[in-house]
């Protein structure tokens, strides 16, 4: 037996490394990843922005002019403050590190699959409630295992992933005021939803919401924020790692996302491709399209993993899903441009025709 | 009582937040970062090389050129694999949570401050050993904490920070056979320094070492990694978070770590330089100044205090650790390229004469 075998805890041992497809050469529709390149027609600009970001010096610790650029994007109001990480991964982390050992954190199944992960790496006991058959959120289940686990942590991706809905508004609000868990409510897909929680945070102090630049084009930067009160986030801050934020990504950051209008524009154009796309799916026969406020959507398909196949074949990459508890024969495609979801659906309507 | 005084544990809320140094202005000799720029000659083709950087995809989850990169620049053997993360401080997290629970980290006072910052982060006991009174390893009274603490992790820095010291090559390796802990050399200033265990991690399987890219000129990007035997990797990195490796970053260490033999030349000049600032220090009376293996001198000067706030008069900003245990008068500054260590030295000089 090897040093580290002896050595590491058992219960990571036992997990299978985090998967990522292979995606060379294939039109990438399986990530969530935007379409739409924020820096088009700005690469002199971009590139002039980036070169003075001085690489000999440790980046800035607070990151305030990212801040004040996510502020005004995000239209964040001035009684908030936020905490950014390395993708919202990293803030999940931060939070599940807030918490004591051996606390619990609840969430829903399905969802993002890190909220599970990142609970075992930090030693907190993990809970979930299933979704009803419509992947909506079974409120009374909920209620009753708040009761039951007394989670410090509730996740809820809002809209959630991988199933595309957004839940009901007023159970939100309920498991809001009936627990005394920190809620988070990740909006990894604002950008493509009707509703936010952006505005109530003033009125739950237990209320927190997680974003990410990812899904609005510039995944490849890896930053996600946390929004709260400025009380909480003068707290969860100690917590974090200094200069984490490298000096590129804010460099990069500053100067894109000051693209308000493209970035609104882009999101648009995603939505409305997003529903001529359901449509074209729904009317293949024995396809079962689920609702999306996402930038992707989830559907369910008669011999679900041969389609995936033929489609990758096809060099077109989306997600299996169909081996996940709950998921059989569903599988996930992301929005792309109009050419890209062109291709993606022909594929689909030549399986199937 | 707020929310989150009432939510977040208790040991957190005790701690002040990491505090850095206002810089605005000032010559920066109080953070180890190098006064060379890697991008000097290269502007166009590093900022080619950025463009190349598809921010709308995630980054290469393994960012295996990267490694590759790094394997040349750092000559490290085909048998040993590594794990990049943001920083080192990433890679101590994920150390520190391939622990379990309440399992004790065991390292040196004073040293690098992170490993009790984030040995507390992540609920483990801290404990250290205090060098003695020349900032050498005391070995009997280590092998003792390891008897009595039995460490699951011990982190000793190689050189040290903030005394610039290595510790006795054979000190370290009793320490090493004498513990079932992982034993973690931080050579994060490796670059500057007579001896490295790389070549001794195949002879001792519970030995890791962790690197930056920080004190070479790249800060800025927050580039860490640990190196070890590949299944060691292989198991610790079920830990990593995923795409935690930016794609900008990639990119532009993917470039400028190239520069090999720039990066040697400027190890050199900055080794020959510490010898100067050394001996300009050394011959001011009163002042002691401790041996370094690293980009930094450590020293000891009456009214270190004055010193330190005459020199931030004079817009030189060096690192004051008076107030810590052990260094009283303590001064600690990094070198700087030679006009630099003039403005410093001509300063320092002014003050005493």
């Amino acid at each position: 037996m090897s040093f580290i075998n002896n050595w590491l805890r058992a219960d990571i041992q036992a997990l299978d490394a985090y998967h990522i497809q292979p995606a060379e050469n294939l039109l990438k529709l399986d990530a969530m990843e935007s379409p739409f390149s924020l820096t088009d027609g700005l690469e002199d600009k971009y590139l002039a922005h980036l070169s003075s970001a001085d690489l000999r010096r440790y980046p800035s610790p607070d990151a305030s002019e990212l801040q004040q650029n996510l502020r005004k994007l995000m239209q964040i109001p001035a009684e908030l403050d936020m905490l950014l990480g390395n993708g919202s991964d990293e803030l999940i982390q931060l939070l599940c590190l807030a918490c004591a050992s051996g606390d619990t954190v609840l969430s829903l199944e399905p969802s993002f699959v890190m909220y599970k992960m990142i609970a075992k790496f930090t030693h907190l006991n993990y809970q979930s409630v299933d979704l009803n058959a419509d992947f909506e959120l079974d409120l009374p289940l909920m209620l009753a295992a708040i009761k039951t686990h007394k989670p410090k942590l509730i996740f809820i991706a809002y809209p959630n992933n991988p199933t595309g809905n957004a839940f009901d508004r007023s159970a939100i609000e309920k498991i809001i005021t009936s627990s005394a868990a920190l809620v988070v409510l990740d909006e990894a897909y604002y950008a493509y939803a009707d509703d936010s929680f952006l505005a109530d945070i003033q009125k739950y102090p237990n209320l927190l919401l997680l974003r990410t630049v990812s899904k609005i084009g510039l995944a490849g930067l890896r930053l996600g924020l946390l929004i709260a009160e400025k009380g909480t986030i003068k707290q969860l801050d100690k917590l974090r790692l200094p200069y984490n934020i490298g000096g590129l990504t804010q460099a990069a950051a500053n100067f894109l996302l000051q693209e308000n209008s493209t970035i609104a524009t882009n999101a648009k154009i995603i939505i409305r491709q997003r529903g001529e796309l359901s449509k074209a799916l729904a009317a293949i026969d024995g396809l079962m399209v689920y609702p999306s406020q996402a930038n992707f959507i989830l559907f369910k398909a008669p011999k679900a993993d041969e389609l995936f196949a033929y489609l990758r074949q096809n060099k077109v990459l989306i997600k299996n899903l169909s081996a996940a508890p709950k998921l059989t024969n569903c599988l996930r495609v992301t929005i792309g441009n109009s050419e890209q979801n062109r291709q993606f659906i022909s594929i689909v309507e030549g399986f199937y025709g």
